[in-house]
């Protein structure tokens, strides 16, 4: 007889926004296995134990969650966000598709949560309200060729794009490589979102138009939604300008 | 002074799944105006008010729950999943753009939420575990060729897709159109989740290759996920099998 895994989000950070079905795996599981600071945000009881890892970690991590859900533990593996979108839910998968045939009997439990796009998108407006992208900046798991082509043809598709990865001190230069690409296919008035920590107490929104988008407005717990050349601006006065993409197309029968 | 505008979402279904922010604006808004399944996934107090509508009326029922708004009601507008993703949030925006000046000065809230995607990829592992798109396959907003150009694209740049509103009683041959235009850039090996209700009692889930994917596997309710070339299937004994696309791609540096 496994232990469970569970595999889960812990939202963007504020408690409110993690989900009670996520909650109850955290009392049900003995051991925690995540990148410090996401276990950080989690209250344990005495029984249970932390195994915080680096990230970039993240199918070693995996690896010993698995090894000890296959003995009998029930145990957790804890992203930020959602733990299907650029995060651990990947990396266990790929654990068990590559591990010890015994992992494939592991009792897997993957809950849902609130990704960083969603949390920011809910603070500035609506801009994914029309059909949109997320894709990782990081070109430590793909090349940067492949991830240009991504950029044109999102570009060229009218996507809204989310990044997640933006930036880091090990790659500096690729945002505003990314930024450069698109604006060689869309308008520099297309609004940008910098969204840093949406929903906490040291939330930053920041909204430029692509023309002026500069890597220094982001870090890496950033995450930027890029607009597309039907996104709009609401201004209100006294309060933060709203961004949402319409949900019409020109050419839609409604 | 206006009332409060809360814009929330009540996740996939399962109560669970619904962050407790969402809940607590439930306990605050006096007026709910959504879609009347939505609406019927609340227990409201007698002192609180359900004004229930079609669905394909989303402009007017923003306009209406503004107006009550700006005389001074909390109210709270509804959608299943999270409002910023093919929901209320951007019908809200595009009320507040079109209205009359006071709508600008309501106190608007929106709140994420789980939305379709998320939960049915993390019923089956991880299929959005690399860079992907999400789709509306409704054409009574956007017209079909553009529709078709945007699945042409995301192929070529080996976004995994999500699939939102994929059929309906009027709108019967655009998903398999659409499976048609992916068989031309894909492999038929690809594997295509058809998501329903995942996470609710009445939960199916489907996977099969996109060679045999058929429309007639998915009604309003279901959310489909078409996986890239990348995407791998996990055979587990006595297990459902697993579904999830690596976060590598070849050619990244780790």
């Amino acid at each position: 007889m496994t232990g469970t895994l569970y595999v889960i989000g812990t939202g963007p950070g504020n408690p409110d926004q993690m989900t009670p079905e996520a909650r109850h795996a955290v009392e049900r599981a003995r051991e925690f296995f995540g990148y410090f600071p996401y276990l950080d945000r989690l209250s344990l009881r005495s029984d249970q134990i932390k195994v915080a890892s680096d990230n970039r970690e993240e199918l070693d991590r995996a690896s010993a969650a698995l090894k000890r859900a296959s003995e009998g533990i029930d145990v957790a593996v804890v992203s930020g966000g959602d733990p299907g979108v650029f995060a651990m839910a990947a990396a266990v998968c790929e654990a068990i598709d590559r591990g010890p045939e015994e992992w494939k009997a592991v009792e897997l439990v993957i809950l849902p949560g609130v990704t960083a796009m969603l949390s920011v998108a809910a603070r500035i407006g609506a801009p994914l309200g029309h059909d949109f992208c997320a894709l990782s900046l990081s070109d430590n798991l793909k090349p940067w060729d492949l991830i240009e082509r991504r950029l044109q043809l999102a570009a060229q598709a009218g996507f809204v794009m989310a990044f997640y990865n933006p930036i880091s001190k090990a790659r500096p230069w690729q945002l505003g490589k990314a930024f450069d690409v698109l604006r060689a296919e869309l308008p520099g008035s297309v609004p940008v979102v910098f969204g840093r920590a949406a929903g906490r107490p040291d939330e930053r929104m920041q909204v430029v138009p692509l023309a002026d988008a500069d890597p220094a407005m982001a870090d890496m717990a950033t995450c930027i939604i890029v607009g597309s050349d039907q996104t709009r601006i609401i201004k209100r006065e006294g309060k933060p300008d709203l961004v949402y993409t319409p949900r019409f197309h020109d050419g839609g029968k409604a």
